[in-house]
């Protein structure tokens, strides 16, 4: 039975054959039901996870968390597998019979430590009061010190695998994360046997098996030309952290859309799908949706809008550009060079500025018109003049990923006058992420790799002001891909792989995916009013990010001392 | 009779003899009853202006207004001498014969353009449809391209005035405006018979004959030693300009408390209070608040907090201070050199944080709890640690009056996250403007003028949580002026003083002002920690104010570029 799906090419080739994609999104999980052949959406469901964000206090004890601390909850994972699938399965009106195979994704670095058998240490009694045994969610971003060390290190001995990322770690990812466990709380570091991303642990609650896949394994674990960090390297952060890719991530690798293992019964039974069905190794939200969006050509940029932005692009050649999460060989799809790039904050960033509060006025105004908050600031916003509102706003409140990879810094908003309105910061706000992204596009060509398509998914695709400010400030055409999931439909398309009912990515891709080229195209005169603008977010960017004034590190230290002692 | 007052010490030393001041304030004229013997407040009554300030569109025409345009309606004005100075007096329940003096103090610079006899040429059907007719409220910021030439010229010929201004002439004084004017009006400034400021017209409407104080003189109309600007020296900003003050200024001035004349019938009818009685001569809400406040020693600032705040000093000597707005002999009080610094925005960056909205939980928790919006955010924020919410904001939303006298500058908030909340950028906009203080009172030190006591009055006073921060901030007690009408009471004071009942305004004042000295005094340890944020602000006031990069300038001309490219 364990091998049902693969055996039988007459299911996997059923005109009506389905496959099932789950997206492990910050807080919740949304499955879909895909028909093989065309890439049709035929269902879908989301379960809101009942924990989302851990961020003020511990679960199991309430014990209070330190500033920047972000955690998950893993029974939400699961709760994922057993509620979302099942009501999409339902929500599709498919016979569960006629599913034949199932791939996931995931944020990342989102990373948890485990037993030799992937329960994690959350979950145990003798562990779930201590803070660094739960998952560390991408967003955490208390392990910025250790992230320091990490790249003064790497350049004090030329390690040759930091220029793959940018010349800088970030402390989102694992080695940050883990050696904040060593050093915070080694014995925990001590329990851990596997360390993990979610990624993979979730496809290991699918098959039963450990599996860990070439896309988190490069662009979070610092695997680059067949090899972790040597031990020489990781003794010089800490005595006790030399073997940690030998004992605790080192595992045999598997390409993206390769089958990890058949449904394990278990997961069977959580799902409602056959058992033994083909299970996709894992991949993370951002790179398994350019599959979706028609971007696994060299040259396309995927942008994946959201609360933040991933942007994900295969390259011929191999480049070091400055700036960028990194680059994995096959991290996106197998014979290219996957490129990572990222903005740390988006939709949260527009999501804060409302949570600031509106004029009671305009919350009738909205309720009147039916709109959301998020339509009504985009209406009054809209028909301004480019520069109008006289702001200018740094997108850094949660953070730069990409260029600076720099989780000290924050946001800031200048130009504010007594007649500034929430629509002008709002707008403001959305500008910013254009000019933010503006810069990634440039570093990458400055590095030597063309985008040569600007593609954008995800749920902010959706907000046409904004496309529009993206195509106006890029000066270039913004497509759009056509799924309203791409990241599950992404997944989708990896699982119809696995189960051999496309011989690749690429094919399965060119048949199930779709997308609507130049959707939205700059209007010169608005590009050349934004060309100013952009030099002043620049001069901006220049001054608070790369010049000498480190002001807004200071006022975080600033802040976590002041919380700290608050708290102690 | 038009002598009455005067001739009849019966009246001014009955022991229920009273005067009225009356506060011309932004968006109100505030009268109050006060007692001669004791500085009693028996009555007081408050008249909001129906046209309040003018910024969009004109009344008359309802054409639009350029940006930075501010104007008020001479109406508004009279109106509160018709209705809230008989409401003070029935307030009070006092019998009008009783009244035997009202002095009247005025927002400055706020001037117009008249005929011989004071009419205003924006009552007038041939000239209510033109801008420039108009009165041109304090924060009428759209000259400032008037005031550069000005501050230009002066430096380069050297003028010896400038230096009095702290070496810089403000777009807001009757120099600039008038000269905007001419350049941009030229009938109306042909038709302009005199220029002057609301102080002294004000006084006209209750005289019915013009009078001009040293005040407004010497702080706005740039009367020092006896002279005002050469005419070559203004015949250099334009030819037509060369007499503008012989011809549309000129007139004998009276020191502060004199008396103007007498009440004149038509005022009689307009108030209710006896004709003749005295009227004192114009003075600035500012500077006539020092009397109430027990502030017209040397080394004692009193710190005037609304919408604005304006900072009034006596010293001993004549210093040239960087910065200030000016220094004035006798501009405060007889036989000591006035000083006066500002800040243009203070309350009013609190309110428009409001204006941006509040989370509608809050809304509803401020109707529970009876407090007002302003009092919740306050209360949420009042048990932070000092630099818990990690910001760090410049007070500029409607410019810098001092140390920068530039109204081109904006706003800045840093540090902000996703975690940053609406109390927090309220608490770090109180503290702004505690800084900005900071640096003022540092400017007066450092230029060779002490400050002793730090005396706070104006309606912010009530907020113990920015008075304590002013405490902490500036490492000095913070006194308050004891009346919660302070301009009016001062007018008061000065209006006793100009009917007789007191010889002087500093013996009227020790009389009839009172202070509650040291009400809030420093916490070492949070004013250590402000001092570490006042770097900061220090840093972002360098940065932005007096650095090379004049970003926010030139965001303002995007910005004005943008607007009006869109009402053209």
């Amino acid at each position: 039975m364990t091998t049902h799906a693969l055996s039988d090419p007459a299911a996997r080739h059923h005109p009506e054959a389905c496959t099932i994609g789950v997206d492990f999104g910050t807080l919740s999980g949304r499955a879909v039901v895909v028909r093989v052949r065309d890439g049709a959406e035929l269902g879908s469901a989301v379960h809101e996870y009942r924990h989302a964000v851990i961020e003020d206090r511990l679960p199991s004890t309430g014990a209070p968390l330190r500033p920047d601390w972000a955690l998950q909850h893993p029974e939400d994972w699961r709760d994922v597998l057993r509620t979302a699938v099942p009501a999409a399965v339902a929500d599709a009106g498919v016979d569960p019979a006629r599913v034949i195979g199932i791939a996931t994704d995931f944020t990342a670095c989102t990373v948890l430590p485990t037993t030799p058998d992937g329960t994690p240490l959350a979950l145990m009694p003798e562990w779930a009061d201590r803070p660094h045994a739960w998952p560390k969610l991408w967003k955490h971003h208390a392990a910025q010190e250790q992230a320091d060390r990490i790249n003064a290190l790497a350049h004090a001995r030329g390690e040759k695998w930091i220029a793959r990322y940018g010349g800088k770690i970030s402390a989102e990812w694992q080695y940050a994360k883990a050696l904040q466990v060593l050093e915070e709380d080694p014995a925990v570091y001590d329990a851990c046997a596997r360390w993990i991303e979610a990624a993979d642990w979730i496809v290991w609650q699918l098959t039963g098996t450990e599996s860990r896949n070439t896309c988190t394994a490069g662009y979070k674990g610092i695997h680059q030309d067949g090899a972790y960090p040597s031990p020489d390297f990781l003794a010089g952060l800490h005595p006790d952290f030399a073997d940690f890719p030998a004992t605790r991530l080192e595992h045999p690798l598997s390409p993206l859309g390769s089958r990890a293992g058949g449904l394990s019964s278990q997961a069977a039974h959580w799902t409602g799908l056959p058992e033994g069905i083909a299970v996709a190794v894992g991949n993370v939200d951002a790179h398994v949706a350019a599959p979706a969006a028609g971007a696994v050509e060299n040259g396309r940029m995927l942008a994946i809008m959201g609360t933040s932005t991933c942007h994900v692009l295969n390259g011929a050649a191999l480049a070091e550009v400055p700036g960028i999460c990194g680059v994995v060989d096959g991290g996106i799809v197998e014979g290219a060079y996957g490129y990572e790039a990222g903005q740390s904050a988006v939709g949260d960033i527009f999501a804060w500025w409302l949570r600031q509060g509106v004029p009671e006025g305009y919350r009738t105004e909205a309720r009147v018109s039916g709109e959301d908050l998020h339509q009504l600031l985009t209406r009054k916003a809209a028909d301004q003049p480019v520069g109008a509102h006289g702001l200018v706003a740094l997108d850094w409140m949660n953070g730069n990923r990409s260029p600076l990879v720099d989780h000290h810094l924050s946001g800031v908003i200048a130009g504010l006058t007594l007649d500034t309105r929430p629509e002008d910061v709002y707008r403001a706000l959305l500008e910013s992420t254009a000019y933010g992204t503006r810069l990634i596009v440039e570093a990458f060509e400055e590095g030597g790799i063309p985008v040569e398509e600007f593609i954008v998914t995800g749920g902010l695709k959706k907000n046409a002001l904004l496309m529009q400010i993206y195509a106006d400030v890029l000066r270039r055409p913004v497509s759009l891909g056509t799924s309203e999931q791409g990241p599950a439909l992404g997944s989708a398309i990896h699982a119809a792989v696995a189960a051999g009912a496309y011989p690749d990515v690429r094919s399965a891709a060119s048949v199930m995916g779709s997308v609507q080229r130049q959707a939205y195209v700059p209007d010169p005169a608005r590009a050349d009013a934004y060309d100013a603008l952009f030099g002043e977010y620049r001069a901006l960017h220049e001054h608070f990010g790369t010049g000498a004034d480190l002001l807004l590190h200071r006022l975080r230290r600033i802040r976590n001392t002041a919380r700290v002692a608050a708290t102690d």
